[in-house]
């Protein structure tokens, strides 16, 4: 590691070290404690700030630019801006993002003298929000001249190395001040080649038993960045690859051997039944979440799974700890294994557009639009509610990004988002998808968006309310649940109330859906596009969901 | 205490006990872990429940329904919910506001599990998000039928008491269970007689030999509602009465005694001298912030005052623990001491309406018309920015409430808090002065106020960017602070994209200012009035705001 820490500031050399992890945007608002974080910034050419609107936003957009980038970096303020955030950075370490939270807190002395400022408790106590920090982050600390070459690598390399959020908040005047250099190197830790030579006999044993092995993939396998790894792995083989809801985009979804997304009692019935019969599984970076068992309806024999996990694998009922998920695929793909068995065609379920033109649009018709509109390499966002479990369905094309929450799950997040993903990928397309009920959290982001050049597709699935709360609540009547109802918006006067052109369009019809999608692949790349789907059937959802809520039904009347 | 836990569920208990406290409007975004509770509130004729577009701005709203109406309560749900509304709850424990945060987690069998369920950490941990309150309210529980009928009273209790925020959390199955009953009394501290006879003793022959007393009323005699007290005192003595900056409202601004607030070397040079010069100073519910001190340039003689506090007073160099201002209060009342020296006459600096039609519109000529428009029980709720510091220079007239976050000072509040405020008080006619910058961060409230009916009448001042912000940074010149500068909105078109009708209004000079402002006083309780004042030069501000920047400028070349 070069050293960077020789004569610089304590802030140029943490913004060094950002540029030094590819970070060339950084997140966040201003506030009069971060002036010098931000006048350190706004002077170095290899970095912008890009400003949000709020900093929830900026979290939500710092997440997605690492989702693509690999890590990224938000600066707020003490107390105010960085309470903000909290949701963005909790949904981070969820969903094993490594986000940078980096604090302008108040000059030093007034820290010391414990003095009553503005955007504190007004107690005193100035380290309280980095308490808070501490629950959500897996690293925090307070910069200062003398440790500032030793923390900040070291945050980062947690963030890392852990894929989660951390947290550095650095006083107003000692971001100026010149750092006293002892970087330290930061060392990687290593598989034990023990557990892992035992571990590859074991799976070795298994898989030459098996007939029909399938593997599994999920968001970890993401974060780790272990995609081209699975690929090969899953080629060497020859096995069918599902993913889980929440490992979307883990496995090119064009590759002959995708088979859809694994849903339990709620997916597509013949995955479910490949993978459930299958005699050996390979799940690799899987959560089992109630998102991804489809609410524990998945049926799989412990014993018959691989878990291949970042830093540890089990092998039915043995675990072998240390074992990096790296070096242990790097050796499946030579032990010489090839399945005989054929994969066979699956149908996914969104595969042919249908739906006659003059008919009123609806989840059969416009998830198969939507599937025929995507190109290689897009970046679809998609935003928690009807929409994550719809789009789920749908099949990516080659080097296509998905971005969600599949399991933090916190409605608002994929607009801002969708900006983060435009600044990260700004010559990729960036579409995203989003219901009316989501959008309003955060609406203001597409401001930023506009502001800031960005072109993306935007889709607003009005169907107004909260129709996934909706669908979630079997206890009531919907018709009692007054809360999940939001107000109407005339979506396509945003652009002009933010101040900017865009292409707006409303549609009910399946043929002006589809007009209006190829006036916006005609835009592309000149205006922002917004299309408002207009349903007419509030409850009109995707399968999944429809066999989601016979089944909470089915247990709420078993009561 | 009349007993409401018999033969109640865990959630009409709670909701019982918050209607106990007067209130009738509960804010909050659903959530599929606050089902149960929502479910119980909607059948409940005594509570509405009131959906705010992001839990952030539920936390706003229910602050400021809190400051009118004493007390509130927020229902989010777990994990996403709660996580989003931490700066509001902050907020709320900075400036002393009892806000009930509720929220509604995972079925308690999962949480036992360690479920990794959706909207966790995806760790198992159940208890983290209490953890992150427990930073920041005064009292957290995670409520069951067990022990219910004791936390829930113990919580509001603490809440009122401390006027500080608190917690509860509640799992979706418990909500419905039945409580255990054993409500327990909750005892009321009292003052201790020795205590407060010593204090009284001591502060009698202060005032006796004084010529020139003065009282300065502060946040806390607001939160204690101890403005009656305040009002019966400064008529008894006969003595001058001043604010400071955070103690808005907390006497009557049209009283013959009130000279305005005092702002050290920023604020009007008649109230410091009279304030400085005072030879004995009651100093009732201060907080010595640097908001409050105008960055510590007040000059006050620390054995020259007497600082009531709600729970002790110190009278010069002695502390007197265990006296409750309420009873101090009324004892000092009784001391039968009445000042000699006349108030004389103070001008208020907003006091004259000046400044052509023609005109471009200035600070110096939009505060006058803001004064001059107020009535007698407004509700006037400013925003953070160089508004703040403008528009505390007003006089209020009688009855009027003056809400802001004068220490919190988190930008976005004054949105969502002008729509709770318009919810505590339907009779009231309800103002909110909001800069364009802050307006960005929460402006989705106005849909909620649209939605509910509200017809505030609403000011934006467009003076295109973070003003008060460049303002304070006077270390790099104010074209080089890019972070500084926000998307330029229609304002006047966001009622449109929100779906609803309202009068909106964008003014540049003061005879265009002067007919909004009638043509809003028509429409009022028709409509609600957006009225945008659109400066010329984004770095007019008020004079309190030029004062203060000369100060940094001057203490910045000192370095």
């Amino acid at each position: 590691m070069s050293s960077l820490a020789e004569s610089r500031t304590v802030g140029q050399y943490l913004l060094d070290c950002l540029k030094r992890e590819g970070i060339s945007e950084v997140f966040g608002v201003p506030g009069d404690y971060n002036f010098s974080l931000l006048d350190t910034l706004e002077s170095d050419s290899g970095l912008s700030f890009i400003t949000n609107r709020n900093e929830l936003n900026a979290g939500y957009a710092a997440d997605a630019y690492a989702r693509i980038n690999g890590i990224s970096a938000l600066i707020t303020t003490f107390g105010v801006g960085e309470m903000s955030a909290t949701n963005a950075i909790a949904g981070a370490f969820s969903e094993d993002v490594p986000v940078i939270q980096i604090v302008g807190s108040p000059k030093s002395k007034m820290q010391k003298d414990k003095e009553l400022a503005h955007h504190t408790l007004m107690d005193g106590d100035y380290d309280v929000f980095r308490k808070v920090y501490e629950n959500i982050t897996a690293y925090t600390a307070v910069l200062t001249p003398e440790n500032a070459a030793r923390e900040i690598p070291a945050a980062i390399q947690a963030a890392k190395q852990k894929k989660k959020p951390v947290y550095l908040s650095v006083a107003i005047d000692l971001v100026t001040q010149p750092i006293i250099f002892h970087e330290t190197e930061v060392t990687q830790t290593k598989s034990s080649q023990t557990a892992l030579q035992a571990a590859l006999k074991q799976i070795t044993g298994m898989v030459e038993e098996a007939k029909k092995a399938v593997i599994l993939v999920d968001m970890k396998a993401i974060r780790y960045r272990l995609q081209d790894q699975v690929h090969q792995l899953a080629e060497q083989l020859k096995v069918p690859v599902a993913s889980l809801m929440q490992g979307k985009s883990g496995f090119d979804e064009s590759h002959p051997q995708y088979i859809g997304v694994y849903g339990g009692a709620f997916g597509q019935e013949e995955v479910t039944k490949t993978v459930e019969e299958a005699d050996c599984i390979f799940a690799i970076g899987v959560q089992w979440t109630d998102v991804n068992t489809s609410k524990h309806t998945i049926k799989l024999n412990p014993l018959k799974i691989v878990e291949i996990q970042p830093e540890s694998v089990k092998v039915g009922a043995a675990s072998y700890l240390n074992v990096k998920a790296e070096d242990l695929l790097h050796e499946l793909t030579n032990i010489g294994f090839k399945q005989e068995s054929s994969i066979g065609d699956i149908a996914f379920p969104y595969g042919t557009v249908s739906g006659g033109g003059e008919e009123p649009i609806k989840a059969a018709s416009y998830y198969p639009r939507f599937q025929h509109m995507l190109r290689e390499n897009d970046v679809v966002v998609v935003e928690t509610g009807s929409l994550s479990y719809g789009m789920s369905q749908i099949r990516l094309p080659k080097g296509a990004t998905y971005i969600a929450q599949g399991g933090w799950q916190s409605i608002g997040f994929a607009t801002p988002a969708a900006f983060g993903a435009c600044m990260a990928a700004k010559d990729r397309r960036v579409l995203l998808f989003t219901g009316d009920g989501s959008l309003q959290l955060t609406v203001q982001e597409i401001s930023s968006m506009l502001e800031n050049g960005c072109k993306p597709i935007i889709f607003i699935l009005n169907n107004n309310g909260y129709t996934i709360e909706k669908y979630l609540n079997v206890k009531v009547e919907i018709e009692k649940q007054k809360y999940n109802e939001i107000p109407s918006w005339k979506y396509t006067k945003l652009a002009e109330a933010f101040g900017r052109e865009a292409f707006t369009k409303q549609v009910w019809t399946n043929q002006e859906l589809d007009d209006a999608i190829t006036e916006a692949e005609r835009l592309q790349g000149e205006k922002l596009c917004m299309i408002e789907l207009v349903v007419e059937d509030p409850m009109d959802a995707p399968e999944y969901l429809q066999k989601m809520r016979a089944f909470l039904e089915k247990q709420e009347k078993k009561k």
